[in-house]
């Protein structure tokens, strides 16, 4: 096998979890009929922190938690397909999108793909000049943002005030302390 | 407290949480260096059938795990700010993006926002005339999929040739079965 240490590793742990699993036939439905949406950051586990249970919730994830259009499609199906009716968007302190702009990222990416380094305020590129390197980075919007608080309620606000979204819906904005593992209410 | 059951128990669950967090200070960049995108759907949960502790991957997740604009964006900043160079997309068995379509929202939402019954085939509006409802569904691409292993091998496409992308991720299609729990190699 040519798998990777990482490859070889996952594919175990599914097989151990696969060998003890015991929840039978689950339903499409979430058994608590709520929806989190929250960052793709490692450090986050929705199921741990929130307490949940395979069933439970639908859980949407994206580079900063936000309420994207591709987060409002996948909201908006989990309520209307799937009987939803409380979401929470949470975001987290230590957030790696309030540290750069989408004019770093084009820039970025202009001159290389690879991984860049972070000096611990900032990223540039590697010395390589023979790296593949692309200026399409510069037609994205990479959703970055400055200021937690503010940043929440503005997305809360996007996605109660939807064209699709029923305002029989309960929005909760929260932070999530990476330091403690607390959610922290804001909107 | 006005807070619905839900809230109060997702609160009291974080507090569990925290109050056994001993996490200490994790960095912000994934320890194990890889990624997953995979469906919103309740009955998964990637950290526990990939073998995940807090710190060590990003997950991202959206309606159908698919490789949407904005799942391909978060995988660029993962890769290109935070350093993951593998990445797990995992589409699952009894999808319900399997059974519906872009022409079949669009109609649902037009009748109503709220949500819709499932006979066990596919989805009718309750009656409630007075409910709100919205045309804007047309105007959405839901990204539905009819043939699981086509749509993996489609996504993981996409991912790897899209302009972005580097050639040096590793990119790797697997079905997850809701029944057993079990990682099935696609792509």
């Amino acid at each position: 096998m040519s798998r990777t240490q990482v490859h070889q590793e996952v594919i175990q742990a599914n097989e151990d979890y696969a060998q003890s699993f015991s929840k039978g036939e689950l339903p499409i439905f979430p058994g608590r009929k709520f929806a989190i949406l929250t960052c793709m950051d490692a450090r986050l586990d929705p199921a741990k922190f929130a307490g949940l249970e395979e069933g439970d919730a639908h859980i949407i994830r994206n580079a900063g938690g936000r309420a994207s259009d591709d987060a409002i499609r996948s909201l908006v199906i989990s309520h209307k397909l799937l009987g939803t009716n409380e979401w929470f968007l949470i975001q987290h302190t230590d957030c790696g999108m309030e540290l750069f702009t989408d004019e770093i990222m084009g820039q970025l990416l202009e001159g290389s793909l690879k991984t860049a380094v972070f000096d611990g305020k900032q990223w540039s590129n590697q010395e390589d000049s023979s790296s593949e390197h692309s200026t399409e980075g510069h037609y994205l919007k990479w959703l970055t943002f400055k200021g937690l608080e503010n940043n929440i309620a503005r997305d809360v606000n996007r996605i109660k005030n939807h064209p699709l979204v029923s305002s029989q819906i309960k929005v909760y904005g929260y932070i999530y302390d990476v330091r403690s593992g607390n959610l922290i209410a804001v909107a």
